[in-house]
């Protein structure tokens, strides 16, 4: 029997560790050969598959999977079809399955990826298939249902949360009137751009103002208290998302003059909105600004990640394999908490349609009155998840990474 | 006899590394109280002083310190009037520092701060000052002359070069037509800009074009060369200064939108001219794009600096005070590189006017033909300066950091 397995949507810095877990579970679990897809389902389409066995031959390459951002398999954004609509997709998903002589199939990936296995789970359920489908949870933007939090949001919630504070210090060092406007990914859910209230401490005054799209957004209101906040204090640093939403649903960004697109799932591409809210800023107040993106870097900042996070990604691959071998399909792992202080956490599935396709949102109980920060069971939930350290392997001065060709 | 320290200009990720090298050097040779100026000569202008002596006074806060990022004493960009004009700035400085008994004066930063350190020593020289008066270069711009390198540049290279790792990962995953748009610092000179070079190895293809300011670009021939490259190659990343500027001298992020404003120093705030470029690929190109600055990031990335970088950083330090110790005044530490293979540096002095107020920038002879890379020379130069780690003091999952108040 042979396993096979694909990672889909946005990369993170760990998602190559549930892929390194699944592989070895399944060789554990017996299967002979584990095959991955390239650029996850659109490559299976393509027959367009890589032989684990070969290119994760020694232990030294688990290890280095283990440390290497991004997804070592490659990606897509690719939407199935309904199979009710058009078949055609999904025979060719099984032939080339039956092909292989796939067992189990494993797909790592966030709230579109669960679409696709809950998709080919129903299709295989109704052709009497004896495949397995399993999905793998990830997401840096932490926005699954039911599980307590996913594998690759931890690693980038640790980076948003140190560069705050790098970010912070580098802001004050004049003494003069600035206000930072830091733009974080998370298009719907703010759990990301929360993470930058973990930045404040003894030694850390952290960020003055958080802006999640969970809250409904005036540049008006923003502004007042942007001004109020600077009268008490001349460095501002504000973590704000890229979904910020105006009260008519309208993103922020929106507002400025950025180039747009959308990709095939119907996402419009969110990007300018510290940059609009930094020029606002700049007209309103009087002070200096400045915008940053963290752009792609935090779903792929492998120099700097959780290791508590990897250690989870790691489990929940592994608990994807012990799921299929118990017979399970069309399921889901999650995490599930079982304490906050001392943190502890195992694995858990659910049927995959209480998963795909939802999103969810920061509870608004976690946000103070004033919508400017996060309270103290946002911080207990989310402080367990950055602990811990993982370094790259630097060679000549630089991480090694593992690469599929 | 008491010693005084300051910091200016631009905040790096080693430049505390040298205050604590000023520091542990000043009180060894004998200096009873070693006071940081807050804000570089702007606070001294105002009289604010912090006691060193107070605020280091345990070995784990000399340690905190070469790990903690950006300026500890804080920062300006303050540039004195020429005495000739002048001298009521020149007769407070002078009379400051005898009220506080200060027999030697070292200040750490890049160009505009060797042009203090220049008129101070001058001033004191003329009016029969016993003061010694040493500058402590500093600058990620790498745009000092004489030295071979200054403190700050190899760990801002460290983190170019690994995240340009990092990007160039995520930027391939989906397998599609993809042109990435990296923005760096460096205003005149592209030193920053060239680390990106060092990304390449077995384990990465590299980038594919960098952008110094030392080559006149269009933007005509920018999309051609763009273009080339991606009938080869479906994902383009490319590494551009903010300073590179057209032919007719304009910066190119002139030609963008953006707002704009001088600091003291007479110097343009440059920013999106990867926004610009990357808006003008998609326009002529069938691709998707995407800008990415590295902004403040590049400069204060406390949790991943180069370990060489902040032993000579610290060693710049030292030196400065056994320059003072031994009678100099009117110089700046520089690094003397003895051999590239192994690599071995020690420390020189100059005459501050050799220094102060000029730019190096990178040899031609240092850049390919086509304009798009660097050749093996930079790579030999360059690559020492990124070697080894310096990992910060976790604490509960973050970056510990050391503050002045």
């Amino acid at each position: 029997m042979n396993v096979i397995v694909g990672q889909s949507g946005g990369p993170t810095s760990v998602i190559n560790a549930s892929l390194a877990g699944v592989y070895q579970a399944a060789r554990k679990a017996g299967a002979e050969k584990v095959y991955g897809m390239e650029n996850g389902i659109a490559g299976l389409l393509e027959g367009r598959l890589l032989d684990l066995n070969a290119l994760l031959d020694e232990e030294i390459k688990i290890e280095l999977l283990k440390r290497t951002p991004s997804s070592f398999l490659g990606s897509c954004r690719y939407k199935l079809k309904k199979a009710e609509e058009d078949e055609s997709e999904y025979k060719k998903v099984f032939s080339l399955l039956e092909q292989y002589q796939i067992g189990w199939f494993f797909y790592i990936g966030g709230n579109d990826s669960m679409d696709t296995i809950s998709k080919l789970s129903e299709y295989g359920k109704r052709i009497g298939s004896p495949i397995r489908f399993v999905g793998v949870p990830k997401t840096i933007d932490n926005d699954l249902m039911i599980t307590d939090h996913t594998p690759g949001y931890g690693s980038a919630a640790k980076f948003v949360a140190t560069v705050m504070k790098e970010i912070i210090r580098d802001a004050t060092v004049y003494g003069t009137n600035y206000v930072t406007i830091v733009e974080i990914m998370g298009r719907n859910a703010g759990w990301l751009t929360a993470a930058s209230a973990l930045a404040r401490g003894e030694d850390s005054e952290g960020v003055d103002m958080i802006c999640l799209p969970e809250i409904p957004f005036t540049v008006e209101g923003f502004l007042k208290k942007v001004t109020a906040m600077q009268k008490k204090k001349k460095s501002i640093v504000i973590a704000v998302s890229e979904g910020v939403k105006l009260p008519d649903g309208r993103y922020v960004c929106e507002l400025s003059d950025n180039v747009q697109d959308v990709d095939s799932f119907g996402h419009k591409k969110l990007t300018g909105t510290a940059r609009y809210l930094a020029n606002e800023c700049a007209k309103a107040l009087n002070t200096k600004t400045r915008a940053i993106e963290l752009s792609t870097l935090q779903r792929c900042c492998g120099h700097l990640t959780s290791r508590t996070d990897i250690t989870e990604a790691y489990q929940v691959g592994g608990a994807a394999v012990l799921a299929a071998q118990s017979g399970k399909s069309g399921v889901a792992i999650t995490l599930v908490r079982l304490s906050d202080k001392p943190y502890q956490c195992t694995t858990g599935t659910v049927e995959i349609e209480r998963i795909a396709n939802f999103e969810k949102k920061i509870p608004v109980e976690w946000i103070n009155s004033t919508h400017t920060d996060m309270l103290p069971p946002f911080l207990d939930y989310a402080r367990p998840l950055i602990q811990a350290e993982l370094p790259p392997f630097y060679v000549d001065g630089l991480p090694y990474h593992i690469t599929a060709n």
